[in-house]
């Protein structure tokens, strides 16, 4: 079997997005021990590092060991017990696998059903928990991957803590791209991914939990269905104090690139690097209105890092991507759920958030829409 | 926060091992997307190339996104159900960690307890079957890192058989090193690593399923309680049939390098391997008889690749380990559970198999020793 070589993409799908040469090189440095004292040095430089992309001081901040799907059942198996109520908002793919996380847990989910690609409705949000005074979480995903929204996730953390509910936010493609407050707006448990606006390869969820919800995790009734995800256990490898106990080995290399990734996001800044994202949104926005091209969401909710545009009557979507893969290296992501067919997502996260990438990507499309 | 670059170590603990830096190299490659022809294409070379070093042709043969001990969850929640019994035989830390996992289902472990350090005793685990006409599950590991103890999962999968139950074979630490037949043996769940004897970084779970434990996994009563290890979905990805369906995003990088480590295993070819492993096993251990060191296991019952060493009467294990590593850049393991303390940990895996890499343990452990 030949080595694989990938021909090279410019990734502007939904993620993975295109990777800094920088975090390539780091994973491809040697391979060391999960408990060498060089690594668990590297480890808490990683926690800082994550705090500062969360904005947040809470201890208990970590890149779980597999892609965000783990995040998301982490935060769900860890604070969720059989019988519990959650509320969950659902406008778009996402929700719906929160939903599927609820009931695995053998808990019951309430849904705020709103529709793909609008916001989650806060006066909806807030019936459902005035509906359901028993209920213990509330969970919504603040940058909808599938459709390129943004809903107001300090508004609905502060709804939960208004109804004492605890907030589980799905931050995948939000962290790194627009702004993101853990302590300020008083999220509970927030979950991201590696792959997106922080450009790492994909298989990395950082994650962090808030003092409240860090307790509700220890006191629990029922021992957490995952043994690889019980945070408990977890914590006594990734907590310094006492001693690391073994739980699982980390995934030494994927850390190295995750750590260079965090390293380039303080070099230039978290506001700087929202500010780009909404930059490069905006030449890209224009440049589509130049071709007639319409964004599905309406302005204020929209998403710089994920651009979903409708596509136009009469044209074939499937062939328009391939032959943006095929003829120009271009990747770019379909509709997905209720908005297959009808729409493409063009990502412009992290290291795919730069002008001369907005530019090719135009020209391409222009060049598959004239043709 | 300066870019961390590892001082190198020679790695020669119960894993990670040393990657080979062609692998490391793969894993710096850059990034293209989970759903890009090419990589799908690359996705059917590694089934393919697991296919061989599994010995098996079951369709149902992938790199999970996780590490082993995803595996081994993966395995315990699509293959158990609440209320089903399960005879787990623990003769080290992860047959506890099987326990626990069968308790985590809902279900009921029968314990067939061994001594730390022998082998997994076929008249128990046969004694265990007749008592428990019931059970569902045979589970077992077949080469314990926690003890450098092999078993004859050969043996334990014809009692599965017999008994009309499913196996389930820890091979974490076995795959590559020593001989493992799931066809020939009939094994119906066989789990793996990546960073044991095929020398990857740490990160992916290799797993194969009997076309029996596929049944079984399409016609369960209960949904899988994880989302994430649900195989019934995850296999939409992995299968090539009628098109992929998006699961979770595949990690990238990993995948790259564990392609390239299962191409380097199949040039030196399966059986050379084996023999290899089994002459540096050999070398290390003529070398400690020369220093009077003692192997914990008996002869017949040793694997070659992990090697447990009885610290002599007083004599500091930490202290030496720690020499070793910081004044010889090697890295050594120690002993887990009842044997902390009492054993000394060396892994010949994979690239760390290699009879330099015994030399330059031995001269160093004498040198600790002697000073």
């Amino acid at each position: 079997m030949p080595t694989f070589k990938p021909r090279p993409r410019l990734l502007l799908g939904p993620g993975p997005s295109d990777v800094h040469p920088r975090v390539l090189e780091a994973m491809g440095r040697p391979t060391i021990g999960h408990l060498d004292p060089q690594f668990t040095a590297m480890m808490d430089e990683l926690k800082e590092l994550l705090r500062q992309a969360f904005r947040t001081q809470n201890a208990l901040t970590i890149p779980l060991s597999g892609p965000g799907s783990v995040g998301m059942e982490t935060c769900f198996v860890n604070l969720v017990e059989p019988g519990d109520t959650v509320v969950v908002c659902q406008n778009g793919v996402f929700g719906g696998r929160m939903r599927e996380n609820v009931e695995r847990c053998g808990a019951r989910p309430v849904m705020v059903e709103n529709e793909w690609g609008t916001a989650v409705d806060l006066d909806q949000a807030r019936a459902a928990l005035q509906a359901h005074p028993e209920a213990k979480v509330l969970a919504f995903v603040h940058a909808e991957t599938s459709t390129g929204v943004k809903s107001d996730a300090q508004a609905l953390c502060a709804l939960a803590r208004e109804h004492e509910v605890l907030s589980i936010v799905d931050a995948v493609t939000a962290l790194g791209g627009i702004p993101l407050e853990v302590d300020r707006w008083q999220a509970d448990a927030v979950y991201s991914g590696s792959q997106k606006c922080l450009s790492c390869p994909p298989g990395i969820s950082p994650v962090t939990f808030s003092e409240r919800a860090t307790e509700t995790i220890r006191n629990r009734t029922h021992p957490v269905q995952s043994w690889f995800m019980d945070l408990n256990l977890v914590m006594g490898y990734w907590d310094g104090e006492g001693g690391r106990s073994y739980h699982h080995t980390a995934p030494i290399n994927a850390l190295y690139g995750l750590h260079e990734a965090l390293t380039i996001l303080c070099e230039e800044g978290l506001p700087d690097s929202w500010e780009r994202h909404q930059a490069n949104h905006l030449r890209l926005a224009a440049g589509l209105d130049k071709m007639g091209l319409k964004l599905l969401v309406e302005p204020s909710a929209r998403l710089p890092q994920l651009n979903a545009i409708t596509v136009p009557e009469g044209v074939d979507e499937a062939r328009v991507r391939s032959r943006l893969l095929n003829e120009f290296d271009i990747e770019i992501g379909a509709g997905l759920g209720a908005l297959a067919g009808r729409i493409w997502r063009i990502g412009l996260m992290g290291e795919s958030s730069r002008p001369e990438k907005v530019d090719r990507v135009l020209d391409a499309l222009g060049s598959c829409l004239s043709a």
